[in-house]
């Protein structure tokens, strides 16, 4: 089965788009999705900026609340900004890394997502992530240690390292197979056709 | 009939892609098209950028040229960066400006963007306007006089001033009639609906 890579990063309100709709939309493509969180900080930092190009730009960032709120009316959540915006989220891509491979790691990410953007929680916060966990019916406790255990801290660096060599410059990004890289909520889609067919002939948007 | 603004900028990519594609999905939601040529350059100034966001953000622009050669292979035409990129649209939006109302304005508009973004040409050069005034079947010196004629220039800083109050920060961006503001060619079908509807309640992606 053809596979297509999710690259997220939880402060990324774009990303919360696309973890709530890539599972069906991939099983109804017969394509596998790739969990894989990283980290915007060194990715901006690498373009010369210091935080998200919402705060960077202002009126970009007016209109992107403004875009959330058109598309989260869509499915019936109302959108909250978190305070700080973007929020820091290493140590919720920790525990997504963990997850990864395992059945809890979507549903840990999409409510870690909801608790960000639906409720405007700080993602940050050990307490939070562990109910998040404990919820999933997980052992929080020895999850949080697999997340901190410096081999673990090592993979999201190197992950994150190895997203910018690809060239990845913002979240949420879906590359193919064949390496093939899209950028955006947008682009999910395409990603997904391209993952599956090699190409975007025939794409019907 | 409700009306769609369409802000667009000659030098900008996405923008092309909108004129493609705008009159033939605004007829089918029977909306009316209302062409707005601006001038990025003062919107990004405003923002206190010096050049298009795809020169200051090499890695992003670099992306930019793949996911439009994806796309433009859609429609069956290559797509070119003009040299050098982003082009000095002013003459041609002048000349836009002349023809929004009038019926050789979108065929004219399409007619730059094929030139500079197929062709690579460069689209300040008045002869290569002139030239498709004329085989738009249009008196190109008459035009090109009312283009430049000091009220013609003065209604596009008009224009463009009022784009920046109204929070347009970037091309393509469309506007209803109650002002809700859309911005990117991906935008382009929500923004038809809600001119259409009021909302995007109901819209399918």
């Amino acid at each position: 089965m053809p596979t297509l890579a999710f690259w997220y990063e939880f402060a990324s309100n774009y990303s919360y788009l696309s973890a709530r709709r890539i599972e069906a939309l991939a099983d109804e493509a017969g394509v596998t999705v790739v969990w894989r969180p990283f980290l915007l900080g060194p990715v901006f930092a690498a373009q010369g900026m210091t935080t998200s190009p919402f705060n960077l730009y202002p009126i970009k960032g007016r209109y992107m609340v403004r875009d959330m709120e058109r598309q989260c009316a869509g499915f019936g959540k109302p959108f909250k900004v978190p305070e700080p915006f973007p929020q820091n989220g290493l140590l919720a891509a920790r525990i997504a890394l963990v997850g990864a491979g395992k059945a809890w790691g979507p549903a840990f990410t999409r409510a870690v997502y909801e608790a960000e953007f639906v409720d405007g929680k700080t993602i940050s916060d050990k307490a939070l992530l562990a109910d998040i966990l404990t919820g999933l019916g997980e052992d929080a406790e020895a999850v949080l240690a697999a997340a901190e255990d410096p081999d673990n801290k090592a993979a999201l660096k190197a992950q994150t390292e190895k997203g910018l060599e690809m060239g990845l410059f913002g979240a949420p990004s879906f590359v193919t197979d064949d390496g093939e890289m899209f950028w955006g909520d947008d682009r999910l889609e395409q990603a997904l056709y391209w993952a599956k067919t090699g190409s975007l002939e025939g794409f019907q948007g």
